[in-house]
């Protein structure tokens, strides 16, 4: 894979690029404690954006000679860039919105470093710290704004959806933009850019000027679903356990389209945060919808969520079929209620302080062949441990697939091996195949290589 | 036809919306001289962007009971709406675009109509009083601002034109827009809406906070080419010559999209212009372009030109096919020669006063059985007044297609007859039969009742 | 006197620098009926901001060599000075408040000559018509503002005044825009400065981003009282009748400090107006306000006013002596009256429809001394007659003061003679008296040579 | 004292009314660890601008019962005020620049919070680390901001002052705000006060929108110093000397107006950092001016530095009397060259890390008897030791007159001694003594009670 590349030097968009010395040093520094190599390998995903790759591997091959540079000027900082990806460019000077997300992602690189040594040195580990931890990061971001009623609908789906999925997506997004709402996703392409596209129109139609759209991605998929350029809001988390925590606690209401395995970890997190029993009275608008074509997909998901979770867990959502402006007006009437509820309740509207989220959803999962065996997937627990556990299995799939680390290690030792309750496995096993029948697990024309085994438990729950 | 109606009243945005008691009793006049019918009819068609009709009949039998009235009150004017399409609105509340749209209307109708009344009783009817007529108009419009450079790209092509046309046209203005291009068309859909909807999203993209979006457009084919809620600056001119003439005067570049009758008349405008001996040395970048299998339509239209109006004709503009890029870079490049000419010339960029256009293109053709019959269709002319009279048949051609009055006359009185020189009536009559062929002439699904008949010449040309 | 003088190119600042060819054909044509002398003259007046004189023949004197011209440009039009006053420069670069007064001098002179043209052609004179067309010069000045409540008070006061009345009118500005009030004055220095000034301060102190300082002239006057540069929105009327009728229309109450004849003349203005008969419920805020030293000087004229015009008269203003938060806390409720009367009677914030001017207060006064000599000042006529008739003695002695017409007249043929009622004319001769002798009627520092006197009357009233 | 007092909730303004749950919990707790008590004393100073005393003492006693809450709403944090200085409101509604200074205080106590105690954490106590938390607290105030020139100059004297001093700073302010620059103060009445009115009204007549008045203080001195409602950037640093260094890292030039022991204070910081002989290339304008009744001040003032530190602290200082433009003319200049050396050097033009500031001038000084006492005022160090250490001599003098701790020592042990080399002590006891005649240590009306005495040096200089 050899692709088109070119030299730039760009100015800073937007606000931090106001640096100190000591933050540029870091950003500098190639060796063991510096942020170069996170630094570069972020700015990369970013600039790869037109490219239609979703292997990290891939891309990175493919720009080996990429190179980034800080250079301190009077005005403020500029990044010079060596061999960049040719699509970030028009004409040879760089897209504004793709100018901005590089500095969103120095931004973020360099606040959440500043973040985690400190929490590290004043010994800030336990859950309201994390949740604190990603509360300052949003702010620093300017995510958080006071004064809007909540209208951020996150939208969670596939990445690598067939055209009529995509276009269904966008419907949704041109519906919801239409009532004034934004947009939060993943910001990679597929059902993560559809419904921005479809809102930036239906918002130029509204005249509504400060449309936003929220780009919520981590160091470990941001080079499998580089950022599309519409989003003008890209934040950085430093994990896909924070990511996550961060779409619930800044997001207002969820639709989520069809998608893959990442799609049914984000909807077994969400599950599994609305069942705990602290968060049984909190409004939380959440929608599965598609077109007619994906009415099997939901019915198939909805069978094994309530067959793995139960009734309750059904209950928190609805699914809709074919009908763009009915979700639309369902999370309109959601977000009411949502203000209602945090009015009532002196919560804060831009972050959902009042969220209940288990302490084992905030605990980062490395995938390895070991823990990815080790998860307790046993029907003898409480529905919402038993989602965070399906989460994670999900999780280690997914960077089995996509993430640099998951793949070196399925490459190295074979597929991870998963097992557990056979009554939970069934489902699961089925939900998967279908999952790789319909093409959900990789980009189109790949043939899929499964990075998981389903096997019989060990020890047989007695 | 029975339609869904809405009542709503309506507060202005923008600036007009302070009109004096005088005006404001114009608007209200049903009367002779009141300004109430025209009111209403521009304001129904703005308000049923949403549909698909091309048929002004059709719409105003659908929506015989819509009234419109004004409501003085101490913040400024409102508009009451009784029986409305309710199309215009989303769940009850008025797309704020087509709100915008009914104050643009309601400020053009009154402004234009002062300054007929003046031109009248001041004797203002030369050419230059026409010019600065139209330079009056968009004045106060909004629409001529200084400080920018020229960027204004008008896109003419069909209003009912296949899904390809619309996404390839999608792409043109897409790429446009990455360049920081603005669009500018007759306003309706189709190749109107495309590259609008295309450069709405480059902008985005692009971080352009200020793009403009312009539709021009005159009474006669509002209600067939309702403006699309995209548009953010819409101008309604008097008639369809000071239409065209305000395309020309305030655009910097022309991109053409396959179309009907109604292109051809817009193509044979822009020729007769530019083919004006003043005009020789004036750079006016004109684009053909279509995706490929469009290359046979723009090989048939390059045909006629060159046959009717010869190669000096064919050497103003460039036919692009499937290369939306490079449209987009002919454009940008074609901005810079128009900027340093104008510089050069001390011209304003935002009105093109050295654009010399001859009277023939100023006066209204009113197409009638007898104007029509009496087009002067003859070779031995200079091309630009060929050009002029062939524009007016295609011109008489739409009237009997689309507008009020001439489908009125057709229905009364049979086809209009058009006559001419043999040589080029047959190169005419194939251009026209292909148009019908290919389904140019309306909207799809309906068979077309042709409004014209080409008949031999009764004085033989000697 | 020899002035300091610059040469300089400037380019405009706001919307109207985007003129027709034809506009500034008329500007630059310096024959009958061109605008070039009347352009050259409001140009220098606003040039002539930082000088302190306010005799507008030593001013023409001072700067005969001054000329002004206009250079189309791509961009738009830029305006050539040549022996410019060089206060209106820093460091050699135009002040940019006086830049957009330079502008604003253009676009009014274009729009009112245009308007005026119309007027005739169409045979438009009408009382109506004469209040469309102060409302038509205010719109396209971009005065009338749709959207916010009551607001804007004018400030009426002497131009030449002490040091200690200046900081009292300072201070009354401050307190009223601490409560968000915007300021109106005849843009000169002295009173009319004072108030600007402190409300800037204050607008500061209160982040109020747009607050206006209105300036309303008219050619005759601008000589004299040059604008201050604070003045972020200056409107040239075509006379001193539609200037006082502007002021009224389009502010929402008026605040008195002490000045000289001028001031008189707009006190017997207003209040003229207010004893219509049909303006007697109407709410219309005004105050008298000066520091302790002028409670003497409030006096006599509140004892002139009763002698003169009734009781009724004394009915309509207040009279507050050194307490500025007082006049502004009277202002901010006189706001909310004159709301909840405009809203009762649907009548516009922005402009006082309601309010009923006698045609006697909107025709011309053209100070001759035949016309001086006929004013008719007898008891024997409806207050609201005789205060317009008193107010044309004082516009009289005005003109005789700093008009350039005045002043000419009264070399040539000697004082004007005013004659009527002795029961009038004692009290007003008190007026004048006390006037000169406070140094009122000029400068500080010139002796005033009186412009009028008073004689007894021809046909003593029987 | 009994004052007027008011309960109000006020809305923030401007962006750090987001708090997390942990930073309110801070604000709130009245323990050891917690904020509220600096939170209430900071708070109450920035309230009780509209006060001419500068008694902190006296303060705080005529405002025992005051009280401030935090409350959390959907929308953002709300204040709620109980027994607040009514001086702060108009009307019952608080000011908007003092509520935008009740939120900058918020701001600022929380963050620079969070690095000191992160710095502790870390130890992160050497000189540049000291640098970089300034400028994380600049940077997080959003003083600092990228693309604009070099503009910010920083204006220090008396606060209380005679109204001509006063008038004379107005009016340098002006003429700064007429050539579109900035101006930092430390942000109370008097000569902090009038260069911001005046440039408020420059920038005014200049249309300069964004004209910034950056105001920085410290816990210490803000209730002394109260800020006026003008300063639109309100900056408190932790301390005396963290904000000396942020005045000379983030502002661009000096002018210095008369004062007292406190501006003594500053122009010893200021040339002993200039002195350092790391800084010799370094431009640094830096202006001395006041009206021709101040020549003999800065004369004393000169010949005292000359004495003291040699005539290379005299090359770095211009004194300019009685001419206002040619002191923003100066600074214009200055500007450039500044603007140069930081391009040449590619230092960033909003934070100046080229100035090199010597370690002790750094450490906190803590005025004690003990510490007074200490001060080793010989002549035998480098001029800019000797000037830090005679900083510290009028710092302490300061914290005598007005500062809290420092007035309860002297009340408690009488004087603070200071004893020297009799070459040095001299001409200070000469300044000092000036000063106390000319009514320079307090404000007007109080009869001075020293809180020094200078003593003769016991080891004397051998």
């Amino acid at each position: 894979m050899s692709e088109q590349v070119l030299n730039a030097r760009v100015s800073p968009e937007g606000s931090l690029e106001i640096l100190s010395r000591h933050e540029v040093d870091l950003l500098k520094d190639k060796g063991e404690g510096g942020l170069y190599r996170l630094f570069r390998q972020c700015a990369l995903a970013v600039l790869n954006c037109g490219n239609e790759s979703d292997d990290a591997e891939e891309i990175h091959d493919a720009y080996r000679d990429f190179d980034i540079r800080l250079v301190q000027q009077p005005r403020g900082l500029k990044i010079e860039l060596l061999n960049a990806p040719a699509s970030a460019f028009v004409d040879g000077v760089m897209i504004r919105g793709i100018r901005e997300h590089l500095f969103s992602v120095l931004r973020d690189i360099v606040y959440s470093h500043s973040l985690l040594a400190t929490a590290k040195a004043t010994d800030q580990q336990k859950p309201d710290d994390l949740t604190n931890l990603i509360f300052h990061i949003l702010r620093n971001a300017g995510v958080l704004t006071h004064g809007s009623h909540p209208n951020m609908i996150v939208c969670w789906g596939g990445h690598s959806i067939s055209r009529q999925e995509y276009d269904y997506s966008k419907e949704v997004g041109h519906e919801l933009g239409l009532r004034g709402l934004n947009i939060c996703t993943g910001c990679g392409p597929g059902a993560m850019k559809g419904p921005m596209k479809g809102a930036t129109i239906a918002h130029a139609k509204q005249r509504v000027a400060g449309g936003r759209y929220l780009g919520i991605t981590e160091p470990g998929i941001i080079a499998a679903e580089s950022p599309n350029p519409i989003v003008n809001k890209l934040v950085i988390m430093p994990d896909i356990e924070k990511r996550l925590e961060a779409f619930v606690r800044s997001g207002h209401g969820i639709v989520i389209f069809p998608g893959g395995v990442g799609t049914a970890e984000e909807i077994l997190y969400i599950l599994g945060v609305l069942l705990h029993p602290d968060n049984r009275e909190l409004p939380f608008p959440l929608i599965f919808t598609g077109s007619a074509e994906n009415a099997d997909y939901f019915e198939m998901m909805d069978n094994f969520i309530r067959a793995a979770l139960g009734e309750e867990a059904a209950s928190r959502y609805r699914i809709i079929i074919d009908d763009p402006a009915e979700v639309a007006r369902q999370m309109s009437q959601g977000m009411e209620q949502v203000r209602d509820y945090r009015r009532q309740k002196q919560d804060a509207y831009y972050f959902n302080w009042l969220l209940k989220i288990d302490p084992i959803f905030q605990q980062p999962f490395e995938p390895t062949h070991e823990s990815m065996l080790g998860l307790d997937l046993s029907s003898r627990q409480p529905p919402h441990l038993l989602a965070a556990n399906l989460r994670c299995a999900f999780s280690g799939i997914v960077a089995g697939n996509v993430k640099e680390q998951g793949v070196a290690q399925v490459k190295l030792k074979g597929p991870f091996e998963i097992s557990g309750d056979p009554k939970l496995l069934g489902p699961l096993e089925v939900l998967l195949d279908a999952f790789v029948k319909q093409g959900r697990m990789k980009l189109p024309g790949h043939v899929y290589r499964p990075s998981y085994r389903i096997v019989p438990a060990k020890h047989p729950a007695t």
